[in-house]
């Protein structure tokens, strides 16, 4: 399995950035979460490739122009501002809260339009971060578009709560959208987004909402309780020529392996004529997690692993979260020994059995 | 003249809540703006009272009923959740930003659906704080329906900017909007708001867009390079019934005491038919004032006074902004000079010459 891994992911590092407001706040996605995926991934013989510069185009393909934009440039345009000079990060004041809808030209007021809260303030080298990982995951598509089996985008910052045109819980480009769009583009009829990050994936449920070629599965924790609260609930089922191809399904509070691993299978079942999978990789329902509030272990993403493999689909993972660093590696590993067939101890992946 | 002062408003000090996460911005609406005011007062011989206690009822004539509930409990049930006990101050990381639509339960999701930013962090006091203000601005609206030719309400915190439904900008209640439909409510047939603080009030704005009998005018600096950023242009003229009768007035940054009067003066000129005014006293068009860009002085303020007072109409004063805390008491002395018709010198209110 080919692994994507952006380069310049850990120049984009808000928890060190002191003194902008957020110090009160820990950040907690964080480099060394690729350091630990990696370990998992060296331990079974993975090594990882940095991707590809395929410039803007797929990646306009899922989003907003202006938006775009906005994440390319607001770095400087925020210090150009008196008193800014020294200010390390974009992090809006003010935001375009339901009523407020009409989109400002002022960088202050931008910050608000776009970016949806403090998760995801836009650094010196934020951009450059998120437009590398969304490069791995079109990597990661391609691979699958040229025969491989599956393959892996090691991606951070994650994505899966950028909308369109809005960033939001430590994400500004989507990477599994721009990868179900690669696919799509790329030939495949029907493409399957499997999420099973503990935060709902709202911004890929907003980008394919409509979509009869993109069909959206989330497992996560029940957003009348966590992040991202305003999106999420098992009423949400698709619009237009997406009705009914949309599928949420909320776990309680404190939701373990079987309960977690139950839902997954019902939403894998749920899928009609899809092509390629693509799964938004989240390990923060992991017990503990500093994020979250489910109680999933090893076992579970083992038993994740072995019931998305069992599709016998094509397959892009996409990293997402994950936060309790410490469980990283062995939540990796356990998801690939699943995913693959083998055992935990197995350090080489092996096909699936006949 | 009489004054109305909420007693309790220095208890609500975002400025002294350190460790919130805040720190880093200093808090510019700071109850020292009131002594300031104050020292005006009593120069011209005025005395402020306390308000009576008007219960919620009028004020649930403007705001929705679930704002007013989480304004009230807010701040008990973000500090019952799990490691908040030591948080001062209700101050949502993630906001309900444009596509975020679903209200949710959770108290940390409903403070990023209430509360737009973090202008109006709600702390332990700023509920009864809030409360207090509109029920200076409900007094004041009183004496002019009782008879009083004008009526000033020393409101803090200030209310333009709060919706229906949404705190932000410093305010929680939208004292303009309560008197106005005080007024309304007590007999008034039309009440016309003009709004001189030099932020767009678009809490008002947005109140009575589409209603025919407050007709709202609006002096302020161009959203497109100061908050509120999201309203306050041009173009934004009412709808429904109140079509035509929302005039914005959006000036460039830097204007001086003669373009500010002279679109003061054209809003005025525009009412039709008004019984009432209210007026939402903002001095931060003051030159200097750390959050603004404007450039009037206190003749500007004099001669805005003097305009306010040619009307002949009754009028209910409403304190807003002002920030430049060592130009207060000068600026509503200027205004108070000018709207009764006095030398800066005269110490006691003169009615206007016949």
């Amino acid at each position: 399995m080919r692994v994507f891994l952006p380069p310049g992911h850990a120049r984009h590092d808000p928890d060190r950035i002191v003194g902008s407001g957020m110090a009160a706040r820990p950040y907690f996605e964080r480099p060394g979460r690729v350091e630990a995926l990696l370990r998992a991934l060296r331990a079974k013989g993975l090594a990882a490739e940095a991707p590809r510069d395929h410039g803007t185009a797929p990646i306009a393909a899922v989003h907003d122009a202006g938006y775009l934009a906005f994440l390319e440039r607001a770095y400087e345009e925020w210090r150009a501002q008196p008193g800014r000079e020294y200010d390390l990060a974009v992090r809006p004041n003010a935001f375009a809260v339901r009523p407020l809808h009409r989109r400002p030209t002022n960088i202050a007021g931008l910050a608000g339009w776009y970016l949806s809260g403090h998760g995801a303030p836009v650094l010196e080298h934020s951009w450059s971060a998120a437009l590398s990982s969304a490069h791995a995951a079109i990597d990661a598509a391609d691979a699958v578009l040229g025969g491989d089996p599956q393959a892996y985008a090691l991606t951070r910052p994650p994505g899966h709560h950028a909308h369109a045109d809005l960033a939001g819980g430590f994400c500004f480009l989507n990477n599994a959208a721009i990868a179900a769009e690669r696919l799509r583009q790329g030939g495949v009829a029907r493409v399957g987004i499997l999420d099973i990050d503990v935060h709902h994936g709202n911004g890929t449920q907003a980008i394919f909402y409509e979509r009869e070629d993109v069909h959206f599965v989330s497992v996560h924790s029940d957003p009348a309780g966590l992040y991202p609260f305003y999106a999420g609930y098992a009423d949400e089922v698709g619009a237009g020529h997406g009705t009914a191809l949309n599928l949420n399904i909320p776990l309680p509070a404190g939701a373990t392996d079987s309960l977690w691993l139950d839902a997954v299978e019902r939403g894998l079942d749920a899928y009609v004529g899809i092509d390629t999978l693509v799964v938004s990789l989240g390990f923060d329902a992991q017990r503990g997690d500093p994020t979250a509030n489910l109680a999933v272990t090893a076992d579970g993403f083992r038993g994740a692993g072995q019931r998305i493999a069992a599709l016998g689909l094509p397959t892009v993972l996409i990293q997402e979260g994950g936060y309790l660093i410490e469980t990283l590696e062995a939540n990796l590993a356990a998801f690939l020994d699943g995913f693959f067939g083998a055992r935990a101890t197995q350090t080489q992946p092996l096909e699936a059995t006949p």
